[in-house]
């Protein structure tokens, strides 16, 4: 058993399997924890297995200090035209957290554009980061080449603050003094960047902030319900926390199934089967997940039918859903509750990070210039 | 005669010639100007008349509110291991501008780092500005040529914040509604760059930032005394305002003259002769200085000696710089009064501008989410 203060050095591994694996360390200090999330639309299933869920575990965790931030910011920059549909995304994405047992007394929920101080850092920030560096981030690149052709104004395509914002969200894993950041596999270069930067302004200034471990999810990304690559808005191919229950009936109705059920000679096979992936995922009795499957792929007059699974699919997402969608309706008739919960944990935190802020400069050497004349 | 407020749109050029073209102008309002200079080193005679010459005229208007800016980012970023050089240079500056007659009563001198709310709108206007814009900006190509090979991580030579540069320019620009900027010729695309961004900016959200005018000032460059292409510091090549008599001689006494006039065949002339530029840009009496070209490049028994010239150029320039002298060595023995008028400055532009920067964000929507949702 290792000291959590021991766990977190250069030379070992910087990246962890989800929260079970530090079962096996001594908590010897309470770990500061920020995760984000961009609030581009409504929040699905996806959102729930993949992060929510996880959160939710994390806020549990007595050890573990919690900061949610709600990345505006990183919305903002592609919806400048459309700031409505990003104040109406911020505000279901919050009323989404609390609906999912995400709590404002345990936890800070941080607005990522109320706090002033990401933006100062960030600034500095990029003084520390070679042109070559930030642009060489392969995440930047994938979005680079995604977004083509999508935002013209005169001749460029992607907007100076797209190349910045590794170095942003550097800002903000910075400032939290975070620890442990919860990501996609595919987020490590973020946290790799982060530890770069970080360790160069710790070496020049004596400072201590902390190197961000990455925390991988243990959940795989959902498939979308028409096994399609990539969620579609206009498809409806995905379930969102607000479905009603003939939405989510409609939704798994049309889920794809194996095609080679209709052929009875066929070998019965569940891979690309979606209603099994979300049993997979939100089916908790699994002997009995086994015994279907068993069933599905043996012979016709033992087996089971697609209909019978995706009633059983039905049944237990309503179950996750109902209670998330009553607490919804309550948090809408209590707008005050959920404004709230973001304008206090975003205080809350201002204050600590000021305070970080002004430790920094201090160090770097520019506040009060002169003041050192003075006897 | 034009109203000043009709002076500005969008139609006619702008780029006025400094101050004196604005006489033919009505003014029928208070203009706001932000000028700005790096502390990157002492300053010297090229910075007097380049700038604090024309700076204290545009103190003394009183149709123009003067903010002057200690642009201590622009230095920053390349110091960021010797911030001690960047704190010295700095309050070397201040002292400079109050010795050159600069009143911290009558304009706010600003520090740049003091206020935060640059940063923030700096993020905020890198959303604006399409990365193939920000990265085709003429000056900043310019630059980046001189600076490669001087900074090195990794396999990069510059800093992102260095790419970002002209568009927190921009910031410096937009917040302080700036109206009138004194520039150098070669500084032009930034106020382009301002008049693009602030333009996008004003349509998408119905904002009144002015769309600044470039002013040119119509001071040549000071040649530096050795007629090299660049300063040196280890060359001593210039005069700084901090010189004593002796250095000041020393300065004089090695600069270039005509080589021609060792030889007194040689038609004497006084093209390159830098001891008869400096007398064009700092000798009030013009008559007397024709009589003295044209004795210079006649016949050698009625000539003028460049020892002559010297002294009477060491006796023009120790008129200007003794009382900067007298007037640096107060301020030493006051740092306090330094020290308060930086501190005073900024402190009272955050207020107005604190006030510009809401009201850019609630127009823009990013204020106070939810709280259309309250009766």
């Amino acid at each position: 058993m290792e000291k959590l203060t021991e766990w977190n050095n250069c030379s070992r591994p910087h990246v962890i399997e989800w929260i079970e694996q530090l079962k096996d360390i001594v908590w010897d200090k309470v770990l500061t924890c920020l995760t984000w999330m961009r609030p581009s639309w409504r929040l699905h299933l996806g959102h729930y297995k993949g992060a929510l869920e996880n959160w939710v575990k994390l806020q549990n965790n007595p050890n573990i200090k919690n900061n949610f931030l709600i990345a505006d910011y990183q919305v903002l920059w592609d919806h400048l035209w459309d700031t409505d549909r990003l104040r109406s995304s911020v505000i279901d994405m919050v009323i989404d957290w609390l609906a999912v047992w995400l709590d404002p007394e345990k936890s800070n929920f941080v607005i990522q554009s109320y706090v002033p101080e990401f933006a100062e850092l960030f600034n500095l920030l990029t003084m520390f980061t070679p042109y070559g560096v930030a642009t060489n981030n392969p995440t930047l690149k994938d979005e680079i080449k995604k977004i083509e052709n999508r935002w013209e104004w005169e001749n460029s395509s992607i907007s100076l603050w797209f190349v910045n914002y590794p170095v942003s969200q550097v800002a903000d894993i910075m400032l939290p003094y975070w620890e442990i950041v919860p990501v996609w596999e595919d987020q490590i270069p973020h946290i790799e960047l982060a530890r770069k930067i970080i360790k160069k302004v710790n070496t020049m200034y004596q400072t201590n902030f902390p190197l961000p471990l990455a925390m991988i999810s243990e959940t795989p990304r959902l498939v979308w319900t028409d096994w399609s690559d990539k969620m579609s808005k206009s498809l409806w191919n995905t379930i969102y926390l607000t479905a009603t229950l003939k939405e989510l009936k409609d939704s798994v109705n049309k889920m794809y199934t194996d095609p080679g059920k209709t052929n009875v000679q066929a070998k019965w096979n569940i891979e690309n089967h979606v209603v099994f992936k979300y049993l997979d995922i939100f089916y908790s009795d699994k002997q009995h997940l086994e015994e279907l499957k068993r069933r599905y792929i043996e012979w016709w007059e033992n087996s089971v039918w697609d209909w019978e699974l995706k009633k059983l699919l039905v049944k237990i997402l309503d179950e996750l859903i109902s209670p998330i969608r009553e607490k919804r309706e309550y948090y809408k008739d209590n707008m005050d509750l959920v404004i709230n919960s973001v304008e206090r944990g975003s205080q809350n935190v201002r204050e600590i990070w000021q305070q970080l802020l002004s430790e920094l400069k201090e160090k770097m050497g520019i506040v009060g210039y002169g003041r050192e004349f003075i006897k």
